[in-house]
């Protein structure tokens, strides 16, 4: 906690920083000039440059920076990991499936545009990510970067952990498989921030392997405060509906740890994970970011 | 037409051939031994492995071959590129979009697994083509694949003629916007199916010109042949309703020309399409195929 409190405006300015990086990059790529298809690129605007911690692109960003890599010749890869992100949360939206009506304080795509825009906007993002992800510099990384980004956001990643959430509606299920979910749902998109970072800056094996630490832990730590903030936040600050989860009968952490197991097992993720880095972790900010996770308001 | 009496019986037998190798490296690939995700993986083999009459992977395979690249090698690409074609139907499909019941003679993907199951079986589908995409062979390859199969699937290609061709519904369009619409809808696979042909083999500069010449003109004669079959032909070989489209307010090429008109048109098309690639057809696969277009009944 003191860590935090001494460089909370630290992170807090290098959030805003890389963000601003990431929102002028991803603003600059995703674009036409053809009018035909311009209500395609206003859809897959709208939810892309709908602010959002961006705390995915962040990461790339970081990783590859802790190890020397400037942070514009990350961009590329953070902007394709923020396509695919954002994809994934207009088609979680649709009446199918989550059925939202606001996402980060507006209307959702499908509400918005009508639902074949939706659905259609969020496959042009997937698609285009992979565009961005081969955009410019080393094939040879790119190609690997792909390979990352395909594994973890595909059916045995991302897709899979929401056909699990999916299954596990209303049905009874074990911790376990909870967990399961998460990493796969949320824990395999934060793995690739760090695994695009990591081949980005050719990081040696050793910090390659406590960063995968670093990132498992704060990718349930993500999912821990979620839970809690769901259960226990505000609603105005969310942006989105409090207490939904449960209400639409989905399988949280509280359903298997009292808020204060919950608080203590967060905590001990955040140090964990901060713990993992530090020997890389130069100027505070992953553990600042363990911490700000921790202690999010929304 | 005499060639295509000639060595139709030649074409079958390798469009067999070719299908056969592959459905049965999508089998071999198209799989999981987690027991949590066989769900997702079996409505993804559902639409995956439903036949079809496999043109675009032909393609791959025939273009490489006709550069002496083994089949084999060029398998990756060709089922990434089915793999996106079949993504693309699942959601075409939904009720959202053109509300199909029945495909390639079975239920759609929504029919018979849920509308959510079957947006995520389409999302794993894009999303695993580009892992398969990157899965084996030259990574420097793997890069440009990738970038071709982003590009042409994506906002400025397939999807994009999608959000045209739905803008386009009910309403009076020119002929140029409908061609534009099918040469992105349809032709930007089919120019896939080539591109990747000519990045496995480093065909000369000359080839892949005349071969993009090729995929431009099959493309077109396709949708011709599509929307002629769509208007006059049988929905039992079809495996689809016939009529549809113009029950749906669809706008065809018979908007704007008579039988007559779209058979010489298709006519000449193929013949061509045929004498661009000449040169480099020596077992005449490419002018056949182009006639098995122009003569198909489903």
């Amino acid at each position: 906690m003191i860590s935090m409190q001494k460089t909370d405006g630290q992170l807090q300015l290098r959030l805003k920083e890389d963000a601003d990086l990431i929102d002028s990059y991803l603003s600059r790529v995703c674009v036409t000039d053809d009018s035909d298809l311009s209500p395609l690129f206003e859809a897959m605007r709208y939810s892309l440059l709908a602010g959002g911690k961006r705390i995915r692109p962040f990461l790339v960003l970081e990783v590859a920076a802790a190890f020397g890599v400037e942070r514009e010749a990350a961009l590329p890869y953070a902007a394709a990991l923020e396509m695919i992100h954002t994809y994934s949360l207009i088609h979680d939206d649709l009446p199918a499936m989550d059925n939202d009506d606001y996402r980060r304080g507006r209307l959702t795509s499908h509400k918005k545009f009508g639902e074949a825009n939706a659905i259609l906007a969020g496959d042009a993002l997937l698609t285009f990510a992979f565009f961005i992800a081969t955009n410019e510099g080393d094939p040879l990384k790119n190609a690997a970067a792909v390979r990352v980004l395909a594994k973890n956001a595909g059916p045995v990643g991302m897709v899979g952990g929401q056909i699990m959430d999916l299954a596990a509606e209303n049905r009874q299920i074990g911790v376990d498989t909870l967990k399961k979910i998460h990493h796969l749902k949320t824990g395999a998109l934060i793995s690739t921030a760090i695994e695009l970072g990591l081949i980005l800056s050719s990081a040696p094996v050793s910090a390659a392997v406590a960063f995968r630490g670093y990132s498992e832990r704060i990718g349930q730590l993500f999912q821990l405060t979620d839970d809690l903030l769901d259960r226990y936040g505000d609603s105005a600050e969310l942006g989105k509906t409090t207490g939904k989860d449960e209400k639409a009968g989905k399988n949280t952490y509280l359903s298997f740890y009292s808020r204060e197991q919950a608080l203590t097992l967060a905590s001990d993720l955040a140090e964990s994970a901060s713990n993992l880095v530090r020997e890389w972790d130069t100027n505070g900010i992953f553990d600042d970011l363990a911490q700000y996770i921790l202690t999010r308001r929304k």
